[in-house]
């Protein structure tokens, strides 16, 4: 009999990564030294930090000059106007902001803590890092050279760290998706016992990150890529967007709860 | 160079788990068929489902007698009544009541859908499981026979299955833990750049629980329980409980955002 075993592999000896990098190659690259070799049906997650650094996307405070609307929210939180000017650029609309937290709905859709500009890892005193422009095509972009410098079939997830309602700590979220579909459905289907599964719908994407997480790490570790093989539960999807795990607030089943 | 690799190791013909079964002897024998060894430092996740069936936490919705309570619940949500005699014995209070949805805190402590009461998987036309009585305790007793059993250092994890406020789809969720820190800390550590993590506080109970749902499956894979190997920045840790994971309304920075 032979278990089934999923692996994550993370990626030693990454190079620092700086703007107008070819994260693809750098992958690629890492692997070979590390003896990873990338197969069909591999999984590459790639945390944020380093797809915003290779897209340009650091910002310093003292370049921002804060709107009106900054300051205001600024007045309001105790934050500092021109990070909250970074913000508000950022974002679609404000879902709660008090002196202990700012949350918003972004322009991607994704609900977060300032808008996901984070100073972990990020270089220079006041600079900051942005989420990338368009997640799901920078993973796009990534997945096609990878597979143009491999030849292999893999999928790609941006992952980021979310901190979560009703539980402590944070966990990572996909946030670009590309070639696999973010949820393994099992509405419709039977169980073992023959009842219908009328709600798992697990968010395999998600699942993936978090896998990938623990191998990568926060701090110093400088692992900024997993490769995960052997899910045999996701499935490759050329279709897929991270905006499938969004949801509005009319869907939301949890919506009066907080 | 030798990447780090961690393994989500699926333990395949796991025998159906009933009433008064000792988990710890299935475990560390299919484990041995399926040709792997448990060694120090092997985190063991096991399905909620296979616990309550061991601990004989099946209930018959023949046998409940609502009360008015339930009654009245039952006709504000248009759900069976007998159902929620069983959820609201489980429950401390009731965060939302709808003609969609049931969430409630439930006696232990965890906000979930229906007290996290559950067909799938469950054999007899109108049976339930219930959640362990105390899922720590549960993990805690697994952990302890195995390791007398093995004379190996391991942790357990109980995980079960959660929808999420913000997002589609459910993921795996720690509800019982034993030996392991639930968290991965980086507070007041210095990134690579010399920046202090100031919120870095990694719920690696949840993102194992996760990492392990990718081989267990929800349906008919009849896989409960996975055994985790490597996780490098996991801490075992005696005194660890599920609590810790669980945070107060006053406390979470999400309240008043749903």
């Amino acid at each position: 009999m032979t278990a089934k075993i999923v692996q994550i592999i993370g990626l030693e000896d990454f190079p620092m990564v700086k703007s107008g990098d070819n994260l693809a190659e750098i992958i690629v690259k890492t692997a070979e030294k590390n003896g990873v070799e990338i197969e069909d049906g591999d999984i590459i997650v790639v945390s944020q930090k380093i797809v915003s650094k290779a897209e340009g996307r650091i910002v310093r405070l003292s370049d921002a000059t804060p709107s009106v609307e900054a300051e205001e929210l600024a007045e309001e939180t105790g934050r500092d106007p021109r990070l909250l000017e970074f913000v508000l650029r950022e974002t679609n609309h404000v879902v709660k902001a008090s002196r202990e937290i700012v949350i918003v709905e972004d322009k991607r859709g994704l609900v977060c803590i300032n808008a996901g500009i984070d100073k972990s890892n990020v270089k220079g005193k006041d600079c900051y890092s942005l989420l990338p422009e368009n997640p799901d095509e920078s993973a796009r972009k990534i997945r096609n050279e990878i597979m143009a410098l491999t030849r292999k079939k893999v999928a790609v997830i941006i992952c980021d760290t979310y901190s979560r309602p009703f539980r402590k700590g944070q966990v990572e979220f996909a946030i670009g998706i590309a070639g696999l579909k973010p949820f393994k459905d099992y509405r419709g289907q039977i169980d073992l016992f023959g009842n219908l599964l009328k709600v798992k719908n697990v968010a395999i994407a998600d699942e993936i990150a978090c896998a990938a997480e623990l191998v990568m790490g926060q701090g110093r570790e400088a692992i900024p890529v997993a490769i995960v093989k052997n899910v045999e539960r996701a499935e490759l999807n050329e279709k897929s967007t991270v905006k499938d795990l969004f949801i509005s607030s009319q869907e939301d089943l949890f919506r009066g709860t907080l």
